[in-house]
């Protein structure tokens, strides 16, 4: 009855809100929203076919009525009773036992479940005692008169049933199936309302022009993961954009003033979990805007279009500069859901006389940083210690002191006896632990030892929620702007040289221009990251729009050829007005709404993490042959060559992505 | 002051309708009716940034207000007046001319047209006799308190006027300026607009669920026209579809029911004009669906989205036989807006002596076709005549015979002796031939006499079109549906072999299935073609629901490899509804409603006729040490196989394309 009660909430269903932490979200809160907020009816959803109702709908009201239904067999029960589905939800179908109607029993009773079948017949109200309260259409079932069998079912390789598990890998090589599912339908359905509230939003109440930029584009510098398309003159190949970076800003040059698209991106990674070949962002850009502008729009956009059924979001959402969140949570995309905050703790521990703390701090730049882990000393155990530890050595080459503070309010770690009551007295205060707390301590350069207590968090997070401690509400829905990030960072395969942080089009912060011909490691940008519980699910700056700053940057800072981008610089000579944008990562922003379990689950038709089809099984051969038309040939390569390219694809990618 | 009129229209501007035919379509009536229909508020184009309101908005009630705006210098008057343009509109601003104000007046007075800049200042009723009744802000006007030049602008490669003329290339070239032109803002406003509209009628009104498809995927049999994209292993290809064709099948037997997307689609089709790589369909699928139900929901669309300042569509559209349209238009995409009808006159000429039309008549299928080219006989000279009948010849290889009726009556052409008066009464009946038309002649197999008497009805429309005659009203928009067409054709290049007309998922006809077995050659097919105006804006069918009898279709009729479908096979087995679609080419659609020359004029970003962007010159070189991450290598091509290509190149494409 999952799937009934389920798709009953999208469509106004008469359930009430089911309680309990895992309940399902319930739609009919949204639904009633999206009604009253433009006065709209509802669907037609048995316009122009041959049905005259959705098995889903029906309720007692309709009793009497003479309805025909179109759907496929979900269960059959002694031969009297069938279960039939649509894409509204299930109803019960009586199958007549008089002789009169024998051929019509036989087509009932001999199709196999899943079979396609158009029933007519009326809505009766179920007798006493077998009302189901759990179904929607519990009250009701039909008493059908004629029936016709529209297409049988095979033997299927899986049973269209939310209990029955399957592997992920059959899920998608039978996707057409598993899209039967009642979270697939949930999860699509979600995820077109949405943006449909969106474009409402952007279009109809805030004048942005919705337009589509070209696929089948130029190569961008350092696009080294771009798909490329051989076009049928020899040598020449079209680019697949990793967004329509620079599509927005010519059309803001343009004089368009306001562009939003929900617009289709590619981006060739090879094998990355919860990453697509071809991803949906919403990409938004407007001119005379500046970053608090930008913020407004999303967080009124958001605002708009989140499903009624959660707990309303409040705006505006905080606000936290990129230094502050990686000296609070260790990273630039923190969970906000929940506290364990790192802490500078080195001026305790200036004339301490643990070795490895003594040492960092004799450094320059050297920190102790530490964070408290509420209820580590009730819940994790010495198997979950060592495992810290050794996480924090494989990864970061640093060390982790952990601190137990019984419920006897005694210290318990490996050097107690090194820390005095003086420095107890400071940290308890500082970081507000409590009894049955546990603190981990850490030591090096700040940057090092905030990512690292960083990770830890999520860690310690995983662990304590596996022993049933409640830290990350899957109701709540916690938005964070990090803003000032750096506008360059080192390469990593040369210090020496810069590479942008994001890309190259970012405007510096204002108060920072004078350093970028003195000290450009120290500017920082007009970009800004939305975080929702931890993850990123957008991104967006003011751009550059002087001609003669975007050239400086672009050549003498980037060192990039500026001939693949003359078209950008000559515009921006062109009268280009200030501008700026975002976009949001719808694949992933659904993905934290529905509460899936990864972006696969918000896609009709998702490639494995290889890139591939499982079910049409591209990418494919392509005869030699028909290779010709587009002049090129495929290297084969050589064993040992396959082995370095095996190597070269764990090489992490440039960061550089426009 | 063209812009500022039409853009006015756009957003309810006070201008009144204009009067005569080629008056630009008025957008006010357009913007009320979506207004009303939805009871949206008018969107706020200056939210979340920093001017209070856009140029075009101003009028006299605004007087007195104290308003900011940015915008573009559009040119200056006796350095005392500036129009400013944005998006919305022209506004006038006054220069202050005392010395309190000089350096604002410098700013204003150096900054080169096109610049960008902000200024903040009192609205003011324009002096007694200087207000301009054509421009919408042209009561009042902007008394400038502060200036700010936002960015200057650059030598320009042309102005940005309307009356200005540049050749397209250059437009592309420059196509940021382009953008700024008023048609350009006109028609992607208008798209936007209309297409948002048409997902309020498909989502909130009748339920259809958006629903994006990979453009990621795997070749399709006979897919010549795909473009391919190389992935990093070696030899692999995904290949870019033509259409979502097969996804829009697999999600209505994923049981989702109702499905649209406004879809990119790609075709590799080399150098034609009027067609790009990659184009934009409203693409459409629904479950237990028949024709009928189609068509009513895409008359409803049309006539939902359709721009308010036109006449309203008529509904429901006239339909016709493929049959029908080919003997009377001589095309399955017949204009409708004007007569000029192929007429049989077989029996007329059974006896006549005239040689060639004896000659067709005595052999088998062998008929006499007619036309009657109204005021023919007045506009149409002797160079024109020989213009049609080298036409014939030359394309056909057919004779025709012209007649001309002339105001005194007499009828005049090489062969008047040889028409006897019976004829001549029974033609001027049969054709309704006034004083002063002409009457064509022409004698042959019916397809192919039908077919060049198609194509002279459309030149001597456009000949009669340029010599003032009112034929093809631009004001007037005929849809047509045409229908039954047949199922197969013969191959081009073997005609004793078959090939879908349109594509091998088309269900045959329902009376004409028991043909398949024994002349598939007459089964009519479940497909229909929208037309407009004489131009194909869509076309869709009911799909074959049943694996037999599509496996039947592409192994036994088709000859194609099964094998790069048994996906879809498989999924017809398990539980497929009976479901049909179609699609709309957006980019037509909008061409023909804005009276756009050609469809480059309704696309932001478009690709010249032979696949480039002369903006940013893609498709480009890719160096070959980048191609290695693709294990490609491109093949040159030697002198002698260059001049091969150039030659298949002109070959016909094949018509398989799904």
């Amino acid at each position: 009855m999952y799937l009934c009660s389920r798709l009953s909430r999208l469509y106004g269903g008469l359930l009430s809100r089911p309680i309990g932490r895992n309940a399902q979200p319930v739609w009919r809160p949204l639904y009633r929203s999206l009604m009253l907020s433009s006065q709209r009816k509802i669907p037609e959803f048995s316009s122009f076919v041959a049905r005259t109702n959705t098995c889903g709908e029906l309720r007692s009201s309709h009793i009497g009525q003479e309805v025909t239904l179109c759907g496929w067999i979900q269960y059959r029960r002694q031969n009297i009773f069938i279960v039939l589905r649509d894409c509204h939800g299930l109803v019960q179908v009586v199958i007549p036992q008089d002789k009169s109607a024998a051929s019509m029993k036989k087509i009932l009773c001999e199709a196999p479940v899943e079979s396609v079948v158009k029933v007519s017949g009326t809505v009766i109200s179920r007798p006493p005692g077998q009302v189901n309260p759990k179904m929607p259409t519990g009250e009701i079932e039909i008493k059908v008169k004629t029936a016709e069998l529209l297409n049988a079912c095979k033997k299927l390789p899986f049973e269209i049933k939310d209990f029955v598990k399957k592997t992920e890998a059959l899920r998608l090589q039978y996707r057409y199936l598993d899209l039967r599912s009642s979270q697939m339908q949930y999860n699509l359905r979600l995820r077109s309302q949405m943006v449909m509230k969106m474009r409402e939003y952007l279009c109809n109440l805030h004048g942005f022009v919705d337009i589509e930029t070209p696929t089948l584009f130029k190569r961008t510098p350092g696009g080294a993961k771009e798909f490329l398309v051989p076009c049928r003159e020899p040598g020449k190949f079209y680019s697949l954009p990793q967004s329509p970076q620079q599509f927005k800003q010519l059309l803001m040059i343009g004089g368009l003033d306001r562009y939003f698209q929900v617009a289709r991106c590619y981006r060739d990674e090879g094998s990355r979990p919860d990453r697509q070949p071809e991803f949906t962002q919403i990409d938004i850009e407007m001119s005379f805007v500046d970053q608090t502008g930008i913020q407004r729009l999303i967080e009124g956009l958001l605002q708009y279009s989140w499903p009624g059924d959660k707990d309303p979001i409040v705006i505006p959402f905080p606000s936290m500069t990129f230094a502050e969140a990686l000296a609070t949570y260790g990273t630039d995309k923190p969970d906000t859901r929940f506290g364990m905050k790192i802490v500078d703790t080195s001026d305790i521990f200036r004339n301490t006389e643990i070795r490895f703390l003594q040492d960092a701090l004799t450094k320059p730049q050297g920190t102790v940083k530490a964070m408290c882990v509420c209820q580590g000393a009730k819940y994790l155990n010495r198997k979950d210690i060592e495992f810290i530890r050794k996480f924090a050595a494989d990864h970061f080459n640093q060390e982790v002191l952990p601190i137990f503070l019984k419920a006897n309010k005694n210290w318990n770690s490996p050097v107690t006896k090194f820390i005095t009551e003086e420095q107890r007295w400071q940290l308890t205060r500082l970081m507000e632990i409590q009894d049955e707390d546990m603190v981990l301590l850490t030591a090096g350069q700040h940057k090092k030892a905030c990512s690292l207590l960083g990770k830890l968090r999520l860690e310690c997070a995983d662990l304590l929620e596996m022993r049933g401690v409640v830290l990350r509400d899957p109701t709540l829905f916690s938005f964070l702007w990090v803003v000032d990030f750096p506008l360059f960072l080192p390469k990593e395969e040369n210090p020496t040289e810069l590479e942008s942080a994001h890309h190259p089009f970012t405007a510096p912060h204002p108060s920072d221009i004078h350093l970028l011909y003195t000290e450009p490691t120290k500017v920082r940008s007009q970009h800004y990251d939305l975080v929702l519980n931890g993850s990123e699910i957008g991104g967006g700056s003011i751009r550059i729009h002087d001609a003669e700053l975007q050239h400086y940057i672009l050549a003498a800072l980037l060192k990039e050829d500026v001939n693949l981008l003359s078209h950008l610089l000559q515009a921006l000579d062109h009268g280009a007005p200030p501008h700026g944008g975002i976009a949001l990562g719808l694949d992933r922003l659904i993905c934290l709404v529905t509460g899936a379990p990864n972006i696969r689950d918000v896609i009709a038709f998702p490639k494995s993490f290889r890139g591939y089809d499982l079910m049409s099984s591209a990418p494919d051969f392509v005869p030699s042959e028909e290779l010709k038309h587009y002049h090129i040939q495929v290297s084969w390569p050589t064993d040992s060559e396959a082995e370095k390219k095996c190597i070269e694809s764990v090489t992490p990618p440039r960061k550089l992505s426009f």
